[in-house]
C-alpha cells in the first residue's frame, strides 16, 4: 500500500486527511506541536500536556468509526465552566494525564474512534513558538500570531521554538518511509513552518526519496501573508526546511470563490497572487480545489477558521493521481 | 444465566456490582437519577442534563475493559476550571447532549467501557429530591441532605420527587424478570430511597418473584440514621416500597472495624445497632463483609463516601450462594 505522509495540522490537514481515507492508502499524519490559543491553550496551561487540538482534528478526520464518537469529538462547549472547549480536546489531554504519555493516549483514542492510519505529534517536546518581529519585538507562543495588525505593522523576522524541540522518531521513521509527502494548506506560520522549527523534520524531508507535494493555500491571510503567489509559499517553507528545490509538486485552485463569499472573507484575507510565470523547481498543477459548501463559524469558535475551504474529494482525487 | 438487578447508587452498588461481575450472572444496574452535588451538580445546572456520577460509577464497576478506561473514567481533575469534575461524568453529560438520549449515551459508553450486563437509570425525568423535615423546612435536592446537622437537628418527616417522575421501563423489565434483586448497601435517604419515589418500582419489587435482598449498610450516618439497627432500615425500605414483609434476605456485616478506623470516623457515624432478636419477616444472615483495605478520601472528593467500606468479593459470595 502506497504510504503517504501529511505535514501540517489545523483544518487544512483535517481536509487533506478526509480525502484520501477514502483511498487505499497508508496514512501517517505528522501534526505540529505549538498551538496554545482557545481550548488547547487552556489545557496546556493548567494541566501542563501537549497541544490536544490539531491530534483531535487529524484523529476525527482518519476515524471510521460511526458518526458519534466523530462528533463527540468534536463537540464544542457553548455555556459553563467548560465553554470553548472542545470534549476530544479534553478527552486527549486527561489520557495524556492518566497514562503520563501522550503517545499511549494517542494509541487509546486511535482504538476508540477506529482511525485508519495514524497521527504522530512532529515532537513530545513541550514548545512553544517564539516571533520575531522586524521592529525586535518578539511573540511568545503561536496564539500572539493572531494579533493581525501587530504582524502586519512590523513582518515576520524569524520563527523559533523554545525551548529546542526533539523530533519525534516517529515522524522521522515515517518522512523517511513515505512514498508522498504532503504539505498542507493550513495557516503557514501558525501551522506549517512549526514542524519545520523542530530539528530534522526539515532534512528527513529533503532526503526522503518520496515525492514531495506542497498543497497552497486558497487564500491569503491578512498580516501573514498578504498578496503572496504560490511561489512565495515555496520559498518561505523551503528557507524553513532548510533547502531549495525540495517540492516535487505544487497544487494551487484554479476556481475563484464566488465574489459574496470574498466579500465576506475581506476581512481575513484575499485569494493568492498569480501563480509563477518563470523558470521553476517543481511541476506545478493547477485545478478546481474548491469546496462549493459554505462553512460556518460557531460562536464558540475562538479560533479563526478559513471560511473558504478545500474540497476534501477533489484535493485527494489529484493527490492521488500523481 | 441467573438474572441479578441491583438497585442504589454510589459506592456501595459500585463494591457489589464489582463482586458479581466476577460471577456468571446476568447484571443489570438500576440506579439513582436523584444526585445532584458537586461534579455532578454542575453538569446538571449548566447543561441541563440527567445525572452522571452514579451511572458512572456503575459502569466502571462493570467494564471488562483494560484498567486504563477504567482509571480514565475515574479521573478527577484537581486543578483549573475542571477542578473536582470527574472525567466520566463530563463523558456522559457531553455525550447525552451529542446524541441527545441518556440512554443512547449509556450504550455507547457501555461498549466503550466493554462493560458487563447494563446500567438502567431508575427513571429518564430530570427529577429533584425533595426532603421535608419536621419543623416544615423544606430541603431542594439531594446534595442539601448532606447539612447533617440541620437534618439531624429536625429529622426527616418525608422524601418526595419533583417533578413527578415516570419510571424507566427498562428498569421495570429488569425487576420483573429478575431472579434476584440485590438492594443496597447505601446512604438509605440519598441513594437508596430515591430509587423508589419513582412510581411503580416499589409496585414492581414487591410483585416480582425474584430473591429480595437487602444489604445492609456497615455503618450508620450520623445526621441521617443515628442509632438505627438493621430493622429500622428494613422499615423504612419498605415505608417506601409500599409494602411490608417484601425482603426475603436481609445481609449484614459480623466483623468490628478497627478501632482506629473507628475512631476517624467518629465525625460521620457509628456501627449498626445490634440485630434484631423479635420476630422477623426475612431470613438473617450475618457475616464477615467487611474490607480490610482502607480506603482513602481525596482532596478533591466533594462527596462524602464511606471510609470503611464492604468487601466486594465477600459480599458477592454470600450474594451468589443464597
Amino acid at each position: 500500500m502506497k504510504k503517504v505522509v501529511t505535514i501540517g495540522g489545523g483544518t487544512g490537514t483535517f481536509t487533506v486527511l478526509t480525502g484520501l481515507k477514502k483511498y487505499p492508502l497508508d496514512l501517517t499524519a505528522i501534526v505540529t506541536m505549538a498551538d496554545d490559543g482557545g481550548s488547547t491553550g487552556r489545557l496546556r496551561d493548567e494541566f501542563g500536556v501537549l497541544p490536544p487540538g490539531d491530534l483531535r482534528q487529524c484523529l476525527v478526520a482518519l476515524s471510521e468509526g460511526n458518526g458519534v464518537m466523530r462528533k463527540l469529538f468534536n463537540h464544542r462547549y457553548e455555556k459553563g465552566q467548560l465553554e470553548g472547549h472542545s470534549f476530544g480536546n479534553i478527552f486527549i489531554s486527561t489520557l495524556e494525564q492518566v497514562t503520563g504519555s501522550l503517545d499511549r493516549a494517542l494509541d487509546v483514542v486511535g482504538k476508540i474512534l477506529n482511525i485508519r492510519g495514524r497521527v504522530v505529534p512532529v515532537t513530545l517536546t513541550k514548545i512553544r513558538l517564539v516571533t520575531q518581529l522586524k521592529n525586535g519585538k518578539v511573540l511568545q507562543g503561536e496564539h500572539q500570531l493572531s494579533d493581525y495588525q501587530l504582524v502586519s505593522k512590523f513582518g515576520i523576522k524569524n520563527m523559533s521554538l523554545k525551548p529546542q524541540a526533539k523530533p519525534n522518531p516517529k515522524a522521522l521513521t515515517a518522512i523517511g518511509n513515505a512514498d508522498v509527502i504532503v504539505v498542507g494548506p493550513g495557516n503557514l506560520f501558525g501551522s506549517l513552518i512549526p514542524n519545520f522549527l523542530v530539528p530534522g523534520i526539515g532534512k528527513a524531508l529533503a532526503r526522503s526519496k518520496a515525492k514531495k507535494v506542497l498543497v497552497a493555500n486558497l487564500m491569503n491571510r491578512h498580516g501573514h501573508t498578504d498578496g503572496f503567489s504560490v511561489q512565495d509559499y515555496v520559498d518561505i517553507l523551503e528557507k524553513y526546511i532548510g533547502k531549495k528545490g525540495v517540492f516535487d509538486y505544487v497544487l494551487y485552485n484554479t476556481k475563484k470563490p464566488a465574489k459574496a463569499l470574498l466579500k465576506k472573507y475581506a476581512d481575513e484575507g484575499e485569494p493568492l497572487e498569480d501563480v509563477p510565470r518563470g523558470k521553476i523547481s517543481y511541476k506545478l498543477i493547477g485545478a478546481d480545489l474548491l469546496s462549493d459548501a459554505v462553512a460556518k463559524k460557531s460562536k464558540t469558535d475562538v479560533v479563526n477558521r478559513a471560511l473558504i475551504r478545500h474540497d476534501s474529494d477533489k484535493l485527494a482525487k489529484v493527490i492521488s493521481d500523481l
